[in-house]
Order: structure tokens, then C-alpha cells, then sequence
């Protein structure tokens, strides 16, 4: 049998107890006969509350300083879980992301990986040995400091070391039984998915699911890694995450639908009264690329041809709203529009199915279902496979509900439990 | 000016406002025109907390996870007393064991430093920045894995570096001012040394006193680094430790006496009943040295022509007896001895001082010093500049009192402050 690369995230390793719980799962699979490396965050809360000693110290810590500070965390939970595996009578050894051959480019904080060199994780495992790696950091290529991936990113950590050592799997532990059709606690009769295509997830990710970060699915999709979202507080099989879904089981068809997603953390900007002239657009962007905000949908009225200006919405993370409302009032005189309009009190849902593809009235019927449930939706956004609409805060729940309802993804009774302490 | 190496125990950074203040201590020395590099230790109680931590999982955590775990607590300090540096507008960068260049051997928990290869410190400091090195931990040459160098070894990691370096001082900074004449906890009126040499602080550390590390005084010695003992608390001179205290200031004469010293920590053993025949003795100390036990002061009486038997004491760590008095009791029927005796009640007091070699004497005023105390002496040992005895555990005080005034090493007036609330 292969290599199976596990994740557990913060929640599954939280305590003593925790640690060991999970140590038996892992030398559960390791008896089953597989080969098995082990990606693990830091314990519960332990990266905030290192965030906190930083903060204590300096409002601005150096961001490799920061990282430094930040990758003691799954130091410690990958000692305590080598150590709960060897209690358990197997041989298990730790590697940090740089032993690990996590290879990254040198933006602390937010670390992209450029290579995996795991030379000691296959050394390990041919010496019969359980690897567990730190998830979150890396090496820095060119200045050979320790970085950090970004929040979440033991995710991907765990998806990259499958696609370098060729795993049969990667799993990703959480304290949640899969990838739901909604967010369950918005929608009580939310469905667990068995299996979901690569590029659903990828636009569940994209479109507020938490459950996976963007960027491991990402890789995923790329190298064609399979992924099972699983609880590891359960023996319950999760959500597996295929290139196919169909495939193996060509009797299945595959849903139309694959779920409902919202994001509740972005706002929206207005630029009102901008002159239709060609380069405007470009220029209001290329002021908020200067700052690094990420837009994320953008809608531009039809110019009215009486007054010859027109009005540009966008949406971004709201964290960004005042960087953005910054850039955009210096541009002001350049650009000559009228005013600015900031509203942080919207909300975004997003249907998502590869089966929109070849279904037809998909879009009608979406917007049906927010119209009976008295929804007004501000702006549109679609991609094959998604569509997205932004509308007021307060009605997002109702606009889950109505939308999980009108697609018939209803379960019969309640599926989804949450077993964990704290958050991922 | 040239590098100066300063060294900062866990009691100096056990906090957010002790790191601000040890980074405020770094700035200074910086701004006065030399090279730092900096020495530190986890903050305050962390290594015993991640050792607590490790027990919760297993109560035989495998060496090298612990490692792994243990150095986790440097990797906090230091990143923090980097950003704490450079809220202060200095650059630092701070280095692991391993990325610092500290190759040590495999042998986990007491790993031994083989070569220092300080390229990152050397660039670092010729770019300008502060370098901050984790104590306490290494790299092993062997297997690349991370090593420790057990407890209290930052101060070895401190004079090490200093030593590849070139340092002109090596700095070791804690919650008293320096070495005293006794443990002012003992002696109130204890006095400071200003100087003393290497050989001295060498035997001093090997009898008891815990101000420095043993393996940092004997690499100090060998390599000829000054140590400038202080408190990280005050801005006072503390004790220098060097080659020839009296280098520098020919008037100066050396004392006599460098200090008493004492030890609570030893038991003895007494083999009772051993034939006097050539080659008993080495059976007992062999069986002792393969269950790696540590024998300090040895003593046999001479062998009593009536009977042809002997018994042969010696003194151990506290902490190696069950293993000693186990591997006696295994060889019992080969060596054929009368009985052992177990003896934890006892305490060693040393009295330390170079001019020994040249004053006679000394053992005769020291010997009636315990006696007017009332002091019965049951073991001697002695070097060329050391005089140790074996006393009841219970008389150690007075002993020690005793001795501080027959040498005249009392001061005028309380002299010792201890600052922090945490040991080192």
C-alpha cells in the first residue's frame, strides 16, 4: 500500500489528551499497512497567543522575527505527537518545514512554496518510521530564514508533501464530519457531500467555505491529489475531494449542485460619477494594486449618455476597506469622479455545481428563490461553475436557506455535528 | 572595538517588560560602539513547562522528540528580544543553535558542542545587525537533528561563540551581581569578588556553585575568554573570571582564598566489608562507570591486617544512588563485600583559592575552623587548590560560616541583593 499524508489541525491537538487520540489514529493507518506522514498545526490557540507575546513587545514585529516566534508553536504539538506515537510502540520522528525540504520564496508571513525536497520525510518512511512535519513554515529559498504560509496553510502544506512524495491520499482532520452543502449552522438540513470535483471545491473555497483553504485546494486541482475532509473525532468516512468525482463509479451521476457558500467579511466601494472615458477603469485599479488589496467582484453601470459618467462597485475584504478608501480619495483629482461610497454591511452568497455547465435556467431559478424570500441582490458575479451575488448583511441567512431549499439539497434529518473545543 | 558576547538567563527575559528591558541593556552596548552578539535563554519557567507538557504524554519521551521540544522555548525568547530590538531602531536577527553554527554531538539532552561554524552571526554583525542566538541548543554533526546541551548549558553555548568569534568578552548576565566569597543566602556578609581566575571559578563550580555552568568555565579556560558575571538588573561591575586576575594591575596581589563553596546535592555509599585484594576496587568502580554513574570524592581505610577486609566510601549524585546501590548489589557475590551503606544526609563543604599552592597551612586553619564548630569532618579530598570535606548535611551552614571567618572573607556590610523572582 502507499503513502497517506494526514493533517490535523489546531482543534484536533489542542491538549494532552487530544494528542493522543490522535497518535492511535495515526498508528491506526500505519498497522492498516500504509505508509504514513503526518502534517500537524500548532496546539488549540497556542499561534494567537504568541501573536499576543509579539504584540506585548512591539505594535510592528519584523515579519521574519515574527515568523521565527510564530513556528515555535508546531514545534512543540509535532514533538508531543512523535512522542504519543513512539508511547504507542512506533517508531515516529519529527521534522520542522526547513528538515522537512519545504522550500518557499523569502514574503514572511505569507510564504509561497516553490519546491519540496523531502529527502529526510523518505528517508523516514523507508526506515519504517512515521514522519510528522510541521505544517505553516518553510525555508526560505534564497535567504535560508524560516518563513510562515499564511493562516491555514497547514492545509497546504499537507496537499504539497502528497503531491512531492506521489501519496494515494492526503487527509485532511478537522473537527467537522466533511465539506456540507451549507454552512450548517445556517442551514440545520445541510447535506454532507460524499464526493465533490476539484474545481467545486475550489470555488466553495474561493467563495467563503471555510473548511478548506483556498490555496491547498488549489494545488490539489493542480497535481490531481485526492483529498478525504474527514473529523478526527470520528471513524466516519468525510468528504473526498476528486478530480472526477464520477470516476471508479460510473453508474453515479454527478449533482447538478454541489452546495451554497456565503462570505460575510467583505464591503463594498462605489466610485460614483466617473468620467466614461477609456483608462478611467484602469487607473482606479492600478491605485488599489499599488496598495495590494485584492478585489474581488467588480460591476460597472452602463454610463448614462446624458451626463457621460458612469458609476464602478467593487467588493474586498473588509480588512482592506480603509487601506482601499485611502488610495482611492489620493486619486481623486486625477481621476475626477464624484464621490466614494463605502458600505461594510453586505454580504455574499454563491451557488456552486459543475452541473450548470449543461443545465440551462439555473440562474433563473436562483434568483427566484431570493426573490420569494424577499432578497434584493446589489451586484452579479458568475464563472462557469458559480454564481455569486452580493446582498445585504442581515438577509444572508435567508438567502442560504431559500437557495439550499430551491435546489432540493435538503437532507432528511439533521447530519452535521461539530465535536471540537475551539476553531481551526 | 570588538565583539562582545552577552548572555541572558531565563529569569533576565521571563517576561514581555524583562525582554524590553534586556533589549534596552543590548541597544547600549551597541550604541557604545561594539559588536553584539547575544545569548539567550527560554523565557523564565517555559523549559520546565514543555517538559510538564511532554510528561502528559509519555513518561519516556524518546530524546530526540524532547530536543525537539525543549528548544522550542529559545526559538520564543529570542525571536522576541529581536523585535523588542527593533522597536528600540536597531536591526537584530535571531538564529537557532543549528543556524548559528553549533554542531554538537548526537547524544541527546547532553549533547557535547564539537565546532562552531558562526557564518550567518559574522554576517549578520558585519551588516550591522544585532545577532541573537538561542542558548542551549545545537545541531548534530551526524544525523543533523536538533540536539540540547542540557540544563543551564546557555552559558556554555555564550563562551563558546565567544571563543569562535574572537569575543573580547563574554558577559553573563543573571539576578545576582556576581560571584561571591559564599552564598550569601549562607554567609549575609559574603563579599563580591571583583576578579577571579579561571582554575578558581573551575573548582568553585565543580563544588557547588551554581552561578556558572562547569562546561562554560572549562571552556572559558580553555580558550582564554574573559566572563564578565552580572546582573542584567543593575548597571555594577560584577565578577570578571580570567586567565590571570592580577594581569593588568601588577600592585594587585591575589587573595589567598577565593571563596567556600558547598553542596547539598551528593549521597555516599559505603562498601563495607571488601577483601584487600589488588583489582576489588576496580570491580566495584567498573560496575559503577557501565551504569554511567558519576563518582566524586573516593576514600578507602586502610585495610585492618587482622581482619585482610576494607570498606571503601565515595560520594555520587543524589540523583544516580538507586542505579549505584543496584549495580553494587548485582556484583555482591563476585566482590564478595560485608554490606553497603546509604548516606543522603550529607553536604560538602569546599574552601578554594589559588595561593594554596604557595601558603601553607591552610588545611590546619580550615580543619579547626569546623572543629570550634563543632563540625565532624567524615570525608577529605583535596587538589592543588581546593580542600574538600564530607559533613553532616544538617552542619553544612555552620560550617560554611565558620570558614568564611576564619579566612577573613567576611565584608563590612550585607553586600549581596538578588533581583529576579525566577531561578535560573
Amino acid at each position: 500500500m502507499g503513502i497517506v499524508v494526514q493533517k490535523y489541525g489546531g482543534s484536533s491537538v489542542a491538549d494532552a489528551t487530544g494528542i493522543k487520540r490522535v497518535a492511535q489514529r495515526i498508528v491506526n493507518t500505519k498497522r492498516a499497512g500504509h505508509d504514513v506522514v503526518v502534517v500537524v498545526s500548532a496546539m488549540g490557540d497556542t499561534t494567537d497567543e504568541l501573536r499576543d507575546l509579539a504584540e506585548q513587545v512591539t505594535p510592528l514585529p519584523p515579519p521574519r522575527e515574527l515568523d521565527m516566534l510564530l513556528t515555535a508553536g508546531e514545534r512543540i504539538s509535532m514533538a508531543l505527537l512523535a512522542m504519543a506515537i513512539a508511547q504507542l510502540g512506533h517508531k515516529a520522528q519529527s521534522f520542522t518545514g526547513s528538515q522537512a525540504g519545504v522550500i518557499t520564496d523569502s514574503a514572511h508571513g505569507r510564504a509561497k512554496i516553490i519546491d519540496i525536497t523531502p529527502g529526510r520525510i523518505v528517508n523516514a518512511i523507508d526506515a519504517g518510521s512515521i514522519a510528522i512535519v510541521a505544517g505553516f513554515q518553510g525555508v526560505s529559498q534564497d535567504t535560508k530564514d524560516i518563513t510562515t504560509l499564511g493562516r491555514g496553510a497547514s492545509d497546504t502544506t499537507a496537499v504539497a508533501l502528497a503531491a512531492a512524495l506521489g501519496a494515494e491520499v492526503c487527509e485532511i482532520y478537522s473537527d467537522v464530519d466533511g465539506v456540507f452543502t451549507a454552512d450548517p449552522r445556517i442551514v440545520p438540513t445541510a447535506r454532507k457531500l460524499d464526493r465533490v470535483s476539484h474545481e467545486e471545491m475550489l470555488e466553495m473555497a474561493a467563495s467563503g467555505a471555510k473548511i478548506l483553504h483556498l490555496r491547498c485546494v488549489e494545488y490539489a486541482r493542480r497535481y490531481g491529489i485526492p483529498v478525504h475532509v474527514r473529523s478526527s473525532f470520528s471513524t466516519k468516512e468525510g468528504t473526498w475531494i476528486l478530480a472526477d468525482p464520477t470516476q471508479g463509479d460510473p453508474a453515479m451521476e454527478q449533482a447538478i449542485i454541489a452546495g451554497v457558500a456565503h462570505d460575510r467579511s467583505e464591503a463594498k466601494i462605489t466610485v460614483v460619477g466617473v468620467p466614461d472615458k477609456v483608462g478611467e477603469a484602469a487607473r482606479i485599479f492600478e491605485a488599489l494594486a499599488s496598495v495590494e488589496v485584492n478585489i474581488d467582484m467588480v460591476v460597472q453601470n452602463i454610463s448614462a449618455a446624458a451626463t457621460g459618467l458612469t458609476d464602478i462597485s467593487f467588493t474586498l475584504p473588509r480588512e482592506d476597506g480603509n487601506t482601499a478608501m485611502s488610495a482611492l480619495a489620493r486619486i481623486h483629482d486625477e481621476v475626477g469622479y464624484d464621490k466614494l461610497l463605502y458600505d461594510d454591511q453586505i454580504g455574499k452568497v454563491s451557488l456552486i455545481g459543475a452541473g450548470m455547465r449543461s443545465h440551462p435556467g439555473i440562474t433563473a431559478r436562483f434568483f427566484a428563490a431570493l426573490a420569494s424570500a424577499g432578497v434584493n441582490i446589489e451586484m452579479i458575479s458568475t464563472s462557469e461553475i458559480r454564481i455569486s451575488v452580493i446582498v445585504d448583511q442581515a438577509q444572508v441567512d435567508a438567502a442560504v436557506q431559500a437557495t439550499h431549499t430551491a435546489f432540493d439539497l435538503d437532507a432528511d434529518e439533521v447530519e452535521a455535528v461539530v465535536y471540537g473545543g475551539t476553531g481551526r
